[in-house]
Order: C-alpha cells, then structure tokens, then sequence
C-alpha cells in the first residue's frame, strides 16, 4: 500500500520563505508565524497519514453503492470524516461568526493539499461543502446563512453543486432543469442534474444541494439561469430537521477514478428550493465562487501527483534493478537501486521540480485571493483572475502527466492495482475535466482574461517579471541558471499575447487555435517566476545559516525546472504562431 | 459503447502509394496488388467491427477469473477466438510448411492493427502465439517444430514468453527459476514468473509456455539463461495430449487495464521443460524475436489511439456545445457540434496527425523486417534494429497520450466508464511498459543502438533523410511545409547524436540523462520523414487524378504535424544539451 508524509519542510519554507506569510499586511497574516503554520501543518500531517492516507485505497477498491435510495461510502468513510470534525479541520478558514476559525486561505489551502494528497476522494466530501459554504456565505441572506452556515462549517451538513445536464457541460445556456416560484416565495425545482459529486453519503444528516435552474421571467438560456438552495431534508423554522425533500439519486457512475466519492445523477422532482442572491443572476453568484472553486482543483493536480512522487522516490531506492554505468554502487547487493539510473533519475526530477514549483505557485494563488478578499486589493484580484485558468489547466493537466511518470518508475508493478500507483493517475485524470475541461480554461484564459480590465492584469504580470528580474540582475547566482531562462520564457509569453492581438481581432480562431499553448506557456513562465523566487529565498536561507542540504536541493531542483523545462515556451509559441489555418484546414467530413 | 471501423482506405494508402508494395523486390510483395491487399483488409475489418469491438467493453467490465485452477476469459471470447480461427487469420503471415499462408509480415501487421484496435486485449492471446511460434521456428529443432508449429499456426494451441519474477524485470540477471538436467534429455524447470500475458485461459486445447531459467553449467545471472518449452499439457509422441504438465496459475492480477487477457503467476514445480536453442544462449534467442515483438507493442500505441480517435471524431460532431466563435454553424440545433471550436480542432489534429504518422512508420518498420528476413538485407537489419527503440517507446508514449486527448473530448462522459473512452486510456498504458519499459528503450537505443556495427544504420538514415530533402529540393509544394521542417528535425537530431559522441565517452550519464529525449526527437525526425513521404506520394496521386478530398487530406494532416510537431526537436536537444549536471545534481538522499 502506498505511504504518504505531509511535507512540511517544503510548505514551511513556501510559506514562511518564499510569501513571508507572517510579515504580510493582510489581516490575520500576523498569526502566521513559522511555529503556528509548523504546528497546524505537523497535525494535519499525522491526520492524513494515519487517517486518511490508510482508506485511499480501500475507498478505490470499495466505491460508492447505492442501497435502496442511500448511498453507502466505503468502509471507515464515516469515523474518518467524523475524526476530520472533531479535530476541527472542517471549519479552518470559516467565518467565526458561523464556528469557523477565520484562518487565511493560505493556511487552509497548505492544509488541503495534505488532505487531497492523502485521499483525493475522501477530501472532496468537504471540499464540495467549502465551496457550497462560499456560496451561501457570499450570496445568502441573514436568515439562509444562520440556517445553513453553522452546520456546513461542522460538516454536520455537508454541500454540492449542481451545474451539468445529460444535454449540457459547458453550455450552460442549454440547461433544462426548472424551479417554478410559489406563493410562499419559495420554488419547486424540476429536473435531472448528473456528474454531482458527493451528491448523497451516509457521512451527514443533510446535504444543501445548490442547484442552478432556470426560473421564470429571465429568457431562455443563460440569462434565466438562478441558483438555488435544495436541502435533502428540509429545515423545520427551529433548525431541527423536517421532512424529506423531492430529490433522489438516479444512479452512482462508474468512473475511472476516484471511486471513493460518490458521483451521482441526482434527480429533482418538484423539490423545495429557496433562491440564493438574485433572481435570474446564478452564473454571476457562480463567477464569484470560480477562481477558489478552480484554484481548489489545480492543488488536486499536484497534490496527488506528491504523493504519486512519494511512492516513486520509494521504490526507486528499494527496487534493485541493473548496475550504475559509472560504477557499482551497492556492492553488497545483487543489482544496484534504480534510483542510480540517469534516465529514473531525469523522471524524479520531472516530478519533484514540478511539485514544488506548483505548490509555490497554487499558495501565492491562494495568497493573492487572501489580499483580495480581506484587503480590498482589486488588482490581487485581477491578477488570480488571470492566473486561474494557468493553475487549474496546466498543473492539472502537468499533475496527470507526472502520476503518470511515478507509475511508470514501478515498472510492470506499475500497472498492478496492488501497488496503488495506478489509483493515483486514474484519480487525477478527472482534475483536468471537472470545474471546467481545460480546453475551456485555455478559453477563458485567451478569450477573456487577457482582455480583462483593459489588459491591466496581464501587464501588470509581465511587469512583475521584469522588475524581478531588473531587481536582481546583479546577482550573479541567480543570473544563468534563473534570470535568463525567465526572461527567454516572459519573452516568448509576450510575444503570444502581441500575436494574438495582431490577429485575434481579424481572425478569432487565430487566438483560439493557440489556446491551449498559451496556457502551457503561461504555466512554464509562472513556475519560472516560482523558481526563480524560491531560488532568490533558498540563496538567502543559505546566507542566514538556513539548512544547507534543503536549501542547495531546493536551489538544485530549480535549475533542473530552468534548464529542462522553461525552453518548452519556444515550442508553445512556435505552435500558438502558426495560427488557425493548419488547425482548421479540414472540413469536419474530412475527421 | 464505442464503435470501429476499419481505416482501410489510409491503410491501402500505406501499403500501396507510400510503401508500393506490390512493386517491392521482396519474395512474396509480387501478390500484394491493390486488389487482393483491399480484400484482405475489409475483410479483417468485418471481423474487427462484428465480432471482436463488441467484445472490448464486455472484456474490460468481467475480466479475467480464476476458477479452481483454470482462467476463465469473458463471455463471448471462445465464440470469438473460434471465429478468428476458423477463418484463418492466426496464419496469416505463417510459414506455408506448418500450415500458414505465408503472406510477408507487413500484411500481418497492416492486420494486426485492425485487431488490436478493436480490442487489444483479446488479440494478445493470438499475438503471444505467433511471438512463441516464431521463436520456435527460428530455434526449434525439426521434431519440435513439427510437433508444436502447426497447432500454434492455428492457435489450437496458444503460446506464452516467460521471463519477468519477482524480484527482476529488466535486469534478468537476478533470476532464479532453475532447469535442472534428466536423464532423457529434458530439464525440469522450477520458480515463479509473473505478470505473464495470457499464462493460462479456456480459449485453447493447450498452452506452449516459452520460459527463461537459469541452467546449470553456464554461471550465475544472465549467462546461464536459456529457453525452454514448457507446455501446459505433455504432448505424447503421436501428437496427441498427454499428462498435465507441473504448471499452474498462482493468481491473475487486477490492472488498471487490458482486463480480457488474463496476467497470471505462473508457477512452475519441476515442470517438464524441453531446451529451445543453444543451453546457456537463451538471451541470444529472445533478442532475435525482440525487433517484432517491440514493433507489436509500438503498433498497440497507435492502434488504440485510432479506436480513441474514431470515438472522439463521432462525439465532437454529434455532442451540441456552445457556438462557433466566427457564426453559427448549426443554426437549426440549439448550439453547434463541439468540432467547430478550435481547441476541439487542434486535439483531433494531435491525434489524427499522430496515428497516421505512426501507421506509416510502423508498416514500413514490418516492411524492413520483410527485408531482412526475406531477402536477408543486411541494411535492412540494421535500420530496423535501430528504429524498433523509436518505434515502441515513442509511439506507445505518443499513443497513450493521444487515447487521453480522445477521452479529454467526452468531457465528463469520457471519465465514466459506460462510454468506454477511460478503457482506451488504461489499456494503452501497459504498452508504454511491457516489453521492455519505455525508459529502457530510451538506454537500448542511444546504449547500444547508435554506436551498433560502427555506427553505420545510424549514418545511413541520416543519409536517407537528407538523400529525400535533396531530391525533392526542387519541388516547391513540399519545400517550406515538409521539407524544411524536416530538414531542421534531423539537424537537431544529429547535433544530440554529437553531442553524444563528445561527451558520452567521458561521462556516460551525459548521453543516459539525454536518452529519453532522443527516443522522442528520433520519433518526431521519423514521424516527419513518413508525412514527408506521404506528402510526396499524396501530390503524385492528386496528379494521377486519385481521390481528391483523401488526398488533399492527408496533404493537410501532414503540414499540421510537421508546423506544430517537428518543432518539438529543438526542445528535446536542449534538454539533451544539458547533460548529467542538472539530472544528477541532487544525492539520491535529497529525494
């Protein structure tokens, strides 16, 4: 069975190195301080390894049934999630006034990617309830949220989202789903909602289903589109639990992974909803929840490719396969490990170079929603706004990539589901489909993004690289195996933005022919921008005694991301060049 | 479930306009006209959409299961491996004196992957028995060629390879199972062999085990291996069955993928086991099989990427999403097909300029095969040795990436496994494993392959490509879209192989830390020699006035890979470039 440590070493240092967490002037930043995140990441640390870690693989062998109506949740879901309760994990970065600790969501990102890497599945039960949370807690009124907040904060109640159609994904304008008002002001909602994850357990006494329908009066398409409250069982006016609401689950899929959260067709039939935030403005109250909701899932994409890389690094040094070509190096065993190897060692630092690279990236993400959210500060905003799609699509689709690398260290052990390397990459396929297939975040990012705000953001990124760049230009360390690398790479980012500009306008297809491109470039660039800034922070840990075998590692694991990966911006941009005609020179008969 | 159709006509151009077989100075390319080569092929496509598609779902959902002792396959195959029989097509490219039709291996290939792409899992019982079929007629005695070929010829009796234990994969010196010597002149064969493909199942009378032990006499590790026959059931002098046999099934291993073909741990407790070859040569013998049983496995990389492909064509013109950013497409539908967008367009280019790439190089690989084995081409030989590392790492690579590209179209549907996209996905991933991992074909072919009889294949296919580029020089169609690119590719190619050259012999792990990127580069250089070639060939059919919009097709197909492919090389050799520093900085420790 696969093994999983917290790495709190290099989430210390992200935090405490590279953001300065407790020296921000963010509120609440100043409780941050390297003793307090050290304690909470120790913690959460020990939960996931002997709690959650140990069911990852029973959750994948077991699955989710469905028995008369009620889904089942694999064996010892229910004491874990209870056990993730009482420890009070469940409410990290809620509001106080609903029971919730009010911590930064730096801090209770650090902590989910603990969580995720441990049992991905598992997590998403309160994952999808932080999210359902966010929604109320942004959109509700008073009343809903005194109602609901409290115990979601707990997990007493748990949360989901309901967006998809058999007949709609993306498209949402095309959504069938009705909720039909009533004299009471509340509506009934009629129709059938699939691929809702955690859409029924046996982990909660309820479970707020928010529900997107269209309602009457606002048109056809998007713009009648509301959201809704549904709770499973309805709440008597005293909080206590009524009767059972009109939705049922239709069916648990079968999925190529995470088998451990149920995935459910939930169907509505004239069940009760309340209205949340404003009639007919559901895609908007859903915006406001996007950039968490996305940031969520590009930290599943390097979380579980952590702790693939984990069991990678293990079974390199166990396994002893062949000899070193430069000379034994185990000559007390029949072969050497395969960690001697070259070309297993180029996997591992594929895989560790993107990791840290990522979890850098993903904490300043959460960094910049913590700036925007408790300071007011709208170009923070702007810039994850920007970036979001990057973190989603790249390090989702580069997270797959690398579990899929880690199993192919185990060889043919690799592809035996004994091993548990293969959980890992079916598992983390779904991040580069679900909360938007990133074809539609490379959208986002070149057909919104860029243009958003004037282009500010975007500028305002690129100018961010270069002052990083002209500040430390002197510094001769940093110089070649960092500064140049960023700026080839900046370089080639910007020269796909003026491309698409010069063509966009005439040709949209020449834009959007480049999409996905550009979003791996921009991922290249920001992982650069990570690196070179971990590298500056590692070099000055150094100079300040810091713990030199982490510090040169790290400083080491950077050069290796510069050197080997950064040069992949030349081919997105020579791509993103060619524009549409080669993209869309066959007419549809011709595939 | 998803549907096949045989891609007949872009097979037909294969083998008759690019590889013109019939013109071939090969013994037995005279009967390959188009005519009889079209036949065979809608034939086997009859057979791949009827009888073995049906099968491909209903083998990845039941499975393989072992009953008391015996592999039960899923229901239908018997019905289905019976057919394949009857009608023939497990002799296919058999030798004539033991029943086969003698065809050259380039028309069992162009067959083969018809088969494997309507299920992959099922065609592995018939693919091992030619694998241990040739293995017998090259090393086979005359008695034991007449005993065993002609029930293997028509999978009467199927065949197994026994190589992988516990503790060794790659490196087969750490095995342990042992033949000790009779008094007869058999052995008796003990140990355990894993992750063996189709080690037993119900299809046939009787299991031809191929099985690599240590043998007295010749020392320890690799030196003593030699190859034996081991079959499942005894064959008496007559011909007929005779006494089980010491070999039974220790279990069937649960894998991600290829659920149809049961991987058994062969137990073998003094099992009567016949030397095959040479004692103590048993490497020798398996290496001289290696060139097709590799090829075989490339061939899967692509094969189930066009049944992907195929399903992700049908999805992108029937799911209605969203409308086209340049006007609606669709204007009687509620939104327009998904293979208006862009992004849809440039991810079904990826994986149609990908497969038929990959299908040309792969059948003009079995026609050097042909060559060497038929009209004892030295050359040939040499080429091919060379290329089977590009041919099977690369293309399983590339192949499996394309089978998660085809799955990324379904969106949510593709990660469900009722629309069977996931089981493309996890079926095209072992390939990227077996025989030989792909990291170990990376060390086979800058290890051993470039510096193979004086370096000469490697030189003479630079000869080739540049011969090609000088040729058509003058040709203006080809130039700036084929033979540029082309040109630069191999340039890059051949700057990685100096750079090998200059350093490899100091530092060894300079040319392994590169190897990786070598496959790929080499596999982009012959990828766009084949769209080279089949550009060429493509213009010289539209001038004989051939099928226009086929033709203009392929043209198109063959500019986008080589505009938003070939670039890909220059990636690869500065990754090259960097050497062992950046790969090997880090002490295994700091991992």
């Amino acid at each position: 069975m696969p093994s999983y440590t917290a790495p709190v070493k290099d989430l210390q240092f992200v935090l405490q190195n590279l953001l300065n967490v407790a020296e921000v002037d963010v509120p609440g930043y100043g409780d941050l301080d390297a003793g307090f995140t050290a304690a909470v990441l120790e913690e959460a640390g020990k939960v996931a390894r002997d709690v959650l870690a140990p069911l990852n693989m029973v959750g994948d062998r077991e699955g989710c049934h469905l028995e008369n109506g009620i889904v089942r949740t694999p064996t010892g879901f229910k004491a874990a999630f209870d056990a993730m309760k009482d420890g009070g994990w469940t409410a990290l970065d809620c509001d106080p006034d609903y029971g919730g600790q009010g911590l930064p969501y730096v801090m209770g990102t650090a902590v989910g990617e603990i969580f995720v890497s441990a049992n991905m599945a598992f997590n998403m039960y309160q994952g999808l309830t932080h999210g359902a949370y966010s929604a109320i807690h942004a959109h509700g009124t008073d009343a809903q949220k005194a109602t609901y907040l409290p115990k979601m904060v707990t997990c007493d109640w748990t949360g989901t989202m309901n967006l998809t159609e058999p007949q709609c994904g993306t498209d949402l304008g095309l959504m069938r789903t009705k909720a039909i008002p009533q004299a009471d002001g509340s509506y009934l909602v009629t129709g059938t909602k699939i691929f809702i994850s955690a859409g029924d357990h046996d982990l909660a006494d309820n479970i707020i289903h928010l529900v997107l329908p269209n309602a009457p009066g606002g048109g056809d398409g998007i713009k009648g589109v509301s959201l809704f409250i549904v709770p499973k069982v309805l709440v008597n006016a005293d909080g206590s639990l009524g009767a059972r609401n009109a939705v049922s689950v239709g069916k648990i899929e079968e999925k190529m992974g995470i088998h451990g959260n149920a995935t459910c067709v939930m169907n509505y039939d004239g069940a009760v909803g309340y209205l949340l935030g404003d009639l007919h403005k559901g895609m908007r109250a859903m915006f406001t929840m996007m950039n968490e909701a996305r940031l969520g899932v590009g930290l599943q994409g390097y979380a579980v490719a952590e702790a693939a890389y984990q069991n990678a690094v293990l079974y390199a040094k166990d396994r002893l396969q062949g000899r070193a070509v430069t000379g034994v190096e185990n000559p007390n065993g029949p072969a050497d490990p395969l960690i001697v190897h070259p070309d297993i060692r180029r996997n591992l630092m594929d895989q560790k170079s993107f990791v840290e690279g990522a979890r850098a990236f993903t904490l300043w993400g959460a960094h910049l929603i913590d700036r925007s959210k408790r300071s007011g500060d709208h170009a923070a905003e702007g810039m994850i706004s920007l970036l979001t799609p990057v973190i989603k699509g790249f390090q989702t689709d580069k997270g797959f990539d690398m579990a899929v690398a880690a199993q192919q260290i185990w060889g043919g052990h690799g592809y035996i589901e004994d091993g548990g390397m293969s959980q890992f990459a079916r598992d983390a396929r779904i991040a580069m489909i679900y909360e938007g297939a990133n074809g539609v975040q490379a959208l986002d990012l070149v057909g919104r993004k860029l243009a958003a705000d004037g282009g500010k953001p975007v500028m305002a990124f690129f100018a961010m690289v270069k002052d990083f760049i002209k500040e430390n230009e002197d510094d001769a360390v940093l110089k070649d195996g960092f500064l140049e690398p960023l700026k080839k790479a900046s370089k080639d980012a910007q020269a796909a933005g003026m491309y698409f500009a010069a063509n966009g306008m005439k040709n949209p297809n020449d834009a959007l022919a480049g999409s996905y491109d550009f979003m791996h470039l921009m991922g290249h660039v920001c992982l650069g921008l990570m690196w070179a800034r971990m590298a500056k922070a590692a070099y000055a840990g150094l100079a300040a005694g810091g713990d030199a075998a982490f510090l040169e590692a790290k400083i080491a694991t950077g050069r290796y991301y510069m050197a080997r990966h950064l040069p992949a911006t030349a081919l997105h941009l020579a791509r993103i060049q060619t524009g549409a005609e080669p993209v869309m020179a066959l007419g549809a008969e011709a595939f």
